[in-house]
């Protein structure tokens, strides 16, 4: 390895983009390789990124020893499929959230990385965001007392193409894994433990994936969450926590830049500003730089139980509402 | 009946304090009697509010025929009681929320109402606030589009005194009863009809009522309502309506002096103030003279049915949640 950690990103998306201009933010990162079995796709990405490997298949890429770690970040549905072919030749890998399609998957990719010995991590970049970092040391001081209820959604209104990967049950769609995982996340966060009792309801749209749904999570002593996500409703995106001497709020909960509270019986408005730089994504780089720099293959911020635990939270509602992809194993 | 309607007020606690206010300031309305069988508790409450006929039998109040109508201000365990009393001497009744303490005891009420053709009305006086009566304009004039989803929460941090009526199930206790029901009405006036689906939780204190309890309630074409009561936890008590083409915000959902909306893809909040002069209970006094007035027995805004289908929502969870109060017929 030398100075530079050095990048090889695996599907060139949207979400590829923005990571990629994270890692130009990063200086011990470089971004040395991309992939992208759609033509011309990587190239254009490629280009536009400076990158010296250009690869239309993934093979090339993650066998190429010049390259550190693989970030995954294509659709969901081929997540389990893409960390398998990077483990299997050696190469540490971030995937992008949700992780996989079930918990069955995330497990047996994890079980290799376990047996290998190879870095992987979900890209739960809302876990390293500067606000939620400083959030966690809060509530370890008990501020606003012993958390009852989380309030959290997440809704974007997404224009309904319904060949686009979020309405698309081949390519692992749903407002579910896509938005839902966010709070699902950050409630495990708060309590430290998956739901004990799941209500919820969904609405399923024409091409058979969750395009609204609510999810009411009961955890240990009563402790509650009431979730929501969709791809139909511009929602504000703010997570509220209630605690028994008083509540939080963080305005856009995935990615906050400040933490209001209030104590009970109180009219003032506490506020901390936690500014960070965008796009975000350079926090969760550091984190893997630091695991691969320290030889961790499991990051103790983003443990592989969260990631196998939260998939078991979405596996538990979807069965509820009925949802099954065609490419779950 | 002279030009003044005459109210006589039957229970002397907080609310009727607060009822009495509204009253003074209402110049058709004229405070003539009040009843409390609490030693002391009509006289005082009486000489402060300079009324004519003090009591401490309910009898008395009902039977005085200088009095037009009686408001009912005892707790929940006591309405049903106390509205057959009115009726039986012919007085028409406004009874504070919640009307009773389950559905039976409403239909029951109410068919003696209509079959002595009396008025009788539950002081649902969210109804009647201006700010909502703006809001219900807004709605039907399709401002954010279709209503999808719903949140609201009422929730306050009570001192624990376990004998007062929040605590006591003998007296109808619980939040569900005293702040869930506004929560219900509120999304039963959105969505024109009762829920379809119930799925709830609730934390049941040691004596034996619900402290805090969610409630998730669909409604026809997979709308929903997340719902939240506590005594225990204070929250910021907001109902928030989420729309196919944006969404509106009220602050103190139950008796709101401000709209706040928002359009999807819009960064502008839009805001319109509709302030109201405190108490707030005049509103629905105004409709109540209205109607007496007018010879009706069952008021537009608030009619029986709406009273008897709260009743019905608030027993199913009750029924999910196994809390059955001793007084229930």
């Amino acid at each position: 390895m030398n100075s530079k950690i050095r990048w090889g990103i695996l599907g060139c998306g949207k979400i590829a983009h923005a990571f990629a201009f994270s890692l130009k933010n990063v200086p011990e990162a470089q971004l040395l390789g991309v992939a992208s079995r759609t033509p011309g796709k990587a190239r254009t990405f490629g280009e536009h990124f400076a990158v010296e490997y250009i690869y239309t298949t993934y093979e090339e890429l993650v066998n190429n020893p010049k390259i550190d770690i693989i970030y995954i970040a294509t659709t969901h549905n081929f997540h389990y499929k893409n960390i398998l072919l990077c483990l299997q030749a050696n190469k540490p890998v971030l995937c992008e959230k949700a992780f996989t399609l079930n918990a069955k998957q995330a497990v047996e990719v994890i079980e290799m990385a376990r047996e290998k010995k190879i870095f992987l991590m979900e890209a739960m970049w809302m876990k390293f965001n500067p606000c939620i970092v400083k959030l966690r040391e809060f509530l370890a001081e008990g501020i606003v007392g012993d958390i009852r209820l989380i309030k959290a959604d997440f809704g974007e209104k997404f224009p309904r193409d319904l060949k686009d990967r979020l309405f698309n049950i081949h390519l692992g769609g749903g407002a579910l894994l896509d938005l839902g995982i966010y709070a699902i996340s950050f409630a495990r966060m708060i309590y430290g433990h998956s739901p004990i009792l799941y209500k919820s309801e969904a609405y399923i749209g024409e091409t058979g994936v969750d395009e609204e749904s609510a999810y009411f999570l009961e955890y240990e002593n009563k402790k509650l969450a009431m979730l929501y996500s969709s791809s139909r409703i511009e929602m504000p995106n703010d997570a509220t926590l209630f605690g028994t001497k008083g509540m939080i709020k963080l305005k856009d909960f995935f990615h906050p830049s400040k933490i209001e509270w209030k104590l009970n019986g109180k009219r003032k408005i506490k506020t901390i500003e936690v500014p960070y730089d965008l796009p975000g994504y350079q926090y969760e780089i550091l984190e893997v730089h630091d695991c691969l720099t320290n030889g961790q293959i499991e990051s103790k911020i983003m443990p592989w139980s969260e990631s196998i635990e939260n998939m078991k939270t979405m596996d538990t509602l979807r069965k509820q509402w009925g949802l099954k992809y065609p490419e779950e194993i």
